[in-house]
């Protein structure tokens, strides 16, 4: 078995949708979601949008697998989510913490490679240093290469998906490490998209 | 001339996309831009979000306009975006304070009733008391007849799109209003979704 690195029960979660811009959009999204390996979170779909419950590091490989299956069709397709850990309002119900801490999904998305574009906002709650946290942030992506600069109210990620969502959970990780931090995080994840690159430096 | 409530010329925004799931996005889209009248707002458009900047009403009304034109076309159509007043990292540039209030596309959405579902969250900044802002935005909601009941990590609207964004700008403008607050509120609302209605009450 893993190490746990985890050394509290501290529930993650996303509410996000992916959103493929196709006639095909019930095929390409239930596909996806049968690609996926949810076996390491709980996760449930309404009418609107789909949430993900569990440790960090399945809520964010679970959320990748299913945009990068969605997305490996060709199609465009969006991811457009919220990342979340620590609300005061929250409980323990609906959540599936796994004994270990491998990514269920690793493997099956080894051989994909999809081009992205993204906006990101983090958003620390209930703290006044959280400018400070967010510049840090940027200075994350920016180490890990998929930084392209400032746009009002979030901030722009380009590169390979799989890059993409290590930032965003790297992002998350050191944002909510203080115990009981609460700590939001958007991202919207664009693929395949017709309308040429804009933003960014 | 009308009378501009907002004593301040502080400085709404949204950072939006509009997805509408079928072969003919590129067209639905211009088409909502084409008939949404944004002459009251600063706006520009990139290839993964929108980002509208004006006073709050013009903001609200504008990004409303867009939606609802995009979803009078029958189609499965997605808004989900982040609204946001006051960050401090935020500046003067890109923006047009209209000087009156009335919403230009009140007339042309008049005949436009269009049935959504939709999730929203509300992140006022950098402050102890932020649960109770966000239990008085579901109140408000309740008063205006579209709150559904709460689901992890947001709160569930149905309604007509145009008494739900109604909702959405009385809370926003409610959790903004006092002097330099820094207000964040997600919203993903979806129309003419093929999947049943879920969650809520
Ligand atoms: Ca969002």
């Amino acid at each position: 078995m893993e190490m746990n690195q985890c050394g509290t029960s501290r529930i993650t979660g996303v509410r996000f949708a992916v959103y493929p811009m196709t006639d095909r959009f019930v095929d390409v999204i239930k596909g996806a979601l049968q690609e996926t390996d949810t076996s390491k979170v709980w996760m449930e779909t309404d009418d609107v949008t789909t949430c993900i419950r569990g440790k960090t590091v399945h809520v964010f490989d679970a959320a990748k697998a299913v945009f990068l299956h969605a997305a490996k069709t060709g199609e465009h397709v969006v991811f457009n989510g919220t990342f979340s850990i620590g609300c005061p309002g929250d409980n323990d119900a609906d959540v599936y913490l796994a004994e270990n801490d491998t990514p269920a999904n690793e493997e099956s998305l080894q051989a994909v490679y999809q081009e992205t574009a993204s906006h990101f906002a983090l958003y620390p709650m209930g703290r006044d240093d959280y400018m400070q946290v967010i510049a840090d942030a940027c200075s994350t992506a920016e180490d890990l290469g998929v930084f392209s600069g400032g746009v009002h109210y979030a901030s722009r990620l380009d590169g390979d998906g799989k890059d993409v969502f290590t930032a965003l959970e790297r992002i998350f990780t050191d944002a909510s490490k203080e115990d009981g931090a609460h700590v939001t995080m958007t991202a919207a994840i664009s693929a395949n998209s017709p309308s040429k690159k804009g933003g960014g430096k």
